[in-house]
């Protein structure tokens, strides 16, 4: 893969699909590459195989409320500051930056990283989506430590955490960053370059340019939402995806609170059927029901897309009246086994249900 | 000033009268230092003038609510684990410990800490009583760092803040505190023998070692809280000390809320008289008004003790029908300049006074 100014829309219009609702406003995360890219030149862009297996692999991103980004934007050397400090912990260079999530503004920051450090950048994340919280990444999963980790303000603050679990992690970083504005720019999961191959959603970078790819093209040709849905079954993780509803927006409930942008978004269909959906969100959504019937939950994604321009609808751009597609994929396998559902299943996002792929549900 | 085991119950007693209602439980920090001292030794107390002006002093504290420590304890490898982070940071090891503030449990911890460590002790603080934020520090108001500066919990996590002032570190630790269980081990301030020598409140280890020893000797021979008036008159920061009530206590509301034990105490005098006294307290108390007349107030020093004993008791131990004298003290100089009162007089506690030295008051 290679990153070019001109595939930046479509690479963040895939981002904003991978997000699910969240991760960020993909036009903020592009911009901010884009600057990047034009002052110091795009990344090399790398696969894991090509990493050494004792690599220093770090992850750069922001966390908190992405409303809040979409307002207080960053400036390049928070995020720059974050990964030298964790550097300066490590007692060692970075040798690449990888993204921890590839949806929305998490997928283009490593891009403004990596050009701005002169890093390469590999092209795998922690999930192959978007989740709220430090704990839920393979990494964790899999006995990665998410510690140390570091995240940084706009007014060049930092604060280094060591914990014994990601989920405290989780805890200390949350408490700071609701006192730095709710935007803080993070960089965690000091990760080997085995580690990386063993246990990263790999090619994630590559699918996300391939789906905004995908829309930009269907716009031109044909149905964009169709062609989508073809591109997606195209591809190893994605594959199971269809349309779960086609509507408009009835009833909006978003609150920022307890960290993070929380609430629901109820649609009815346009055909006059009187079918409704209800999908909520802690940032991303977690379940799409029909009628009180689940058609998808977390860790599979569900996307909401403008049902004639596929355009992706990240959650603090719902509106009342919007009229919307539904989009239901399968995750990546290594994102539905039992021990990961442990970690991101329904039930760790107070849901009571379980998991069930959706190429299982109606 | 020697530290021997046989003066640890005088000191910790000193010190919750220092530690003017908060401060933490002198009887925890007192069994602290004892294991210490008796596994390790006494640490050699010093004077600030014996270091050398490039020595790196750190202190050590705990930080939190005292009625959770009450109920938690410390282990002291955590406050080991706060000086040697804050070592690791700095890249140079400590050349000595000081108590940040001498009130309380923070008088003692630094004994446990410089034993454990087998580092000097400074026989100074940076304030001379005790105080519920990081950045009401006399250092803070001289311009010393208050970063880095590290927490840590009981389960050994770690999290070292680096911030452009104080108060930010104030926000960004009170809200890991919390997450922590409000009771966290710290050590921050690091320092340069010079700014020992410059800004701290000297001979306050002694001083609190010498009321201890007041309260007892008037214990066996006149009246205790006669006794203690008559020592806090020879001090050099403590002169100015009075009787301001002797009463029971009427009202008591004591909450732990915004990470702090905070409330009101009202005594009603012994004598008929109907005089009333309010003292409020943010984990140390603040104001003490006699029929809302301010008689006593921050950075001023108010104690309340036990009527007969002239045992401190401080905020947590408070309760109904208890026969208790308030007593005020004058604070050291370098605590009542206007730079001082910018930091910690009343408007930082959100008092609606100003200060007033308890000499000119009534």
């Amino acid at each position: 893969m290679e990153i070019r100014l001109e595939d930046m829309e479509d690479f963040a219009r895939g981002a904003a699909f991978l997000g699910t609702g969240g991760g960020g406003d993909p036009y903020i995360g592009r911009l901010l590459a884009e600057n990047a890219i034009k002052q110091y030149g795009a990344p090399k862009v790398i696969t894991a195989d090509e990493l050494d297996d004792d690599a220093n692999v770090l992850t750069a991103a922001m966390l908190g409320s992405p409303p809040v980004l979409l307002e207080k934007g960053c400036s390049g050397e928070d995020l720059d500051l974050a990964i030298n400090r964790l550097e300066e912990k490590l007692g060692r260079k970075a040798d690449a930056i990888m993204p921890i999530e590839i949806g929305g503004v998490n997928s283009t920051l490593p891009i403004m990283a990596a050009a701005r450090l002169g890093l390469p950048l590999v092209d795998a994340d922690g999930m192959g989506r978007a989740f709220p919280e430090i704990q839920m990444v393979t990494f964790s999963v899999y006995g990665c430590s998410a510690t140390p980790l570091v995240i940084t303000d706009e007014h060049l603050n930092s604060v280094v955490v060591e914990t014994h679990d990601a989920k405290r992690a989780e805890d200390f970083v949350r408490a700071v960053a609701i006192q730095m504005g709710l935007s803080v720019m993070i960089s965690a999961y000091p990760l080997t370059g085995k580690q990386v191959k063993d246990y990263a959603v790999h090619g994630t970078m590559s699918l996300a340019l391939g789906i905004g790819q995908a829309i930009r093209e269907g716009r031109l040709k044909e149905n964009p939402v169709d062609r989508l849905i073809d591109y997606l079954r195209t591809t190893p993780y994605y594959n199971h995806a269809k349309v779960l509803f086609d509507g408009k927006v009835t009833d909006l409930k978003r609150e920022t609170t307890r960290g993070f942008a929380i609430g629901h978004c109820h649609l009815e269909a346009l055909d006059n059927s009187g079918r409704k959906m209800e999908v909520t969100f802690q940032n991303e959504h977690l379940v799409a029901r029909e009628n009180g019937e689940i058609r998808a939950i977390v860790p599979d994604l569900i996307c909401m897309i403008d049902r004639e321009t596929a355009e992706p609808v990240p959650v603090e751009h719902l509106r009342y009246g919007q009229r919307l597609k539904v989009i239901g994929t399968s995750a990546a396998p290594i994102m539905r086994t039992p021990e990961a559902l442990e970690v991101f299943g329904p039930h760790k996002f107070g849901l009571d249900a379980e998991f069930t792929p959706i190429e299982e549900l109606k």
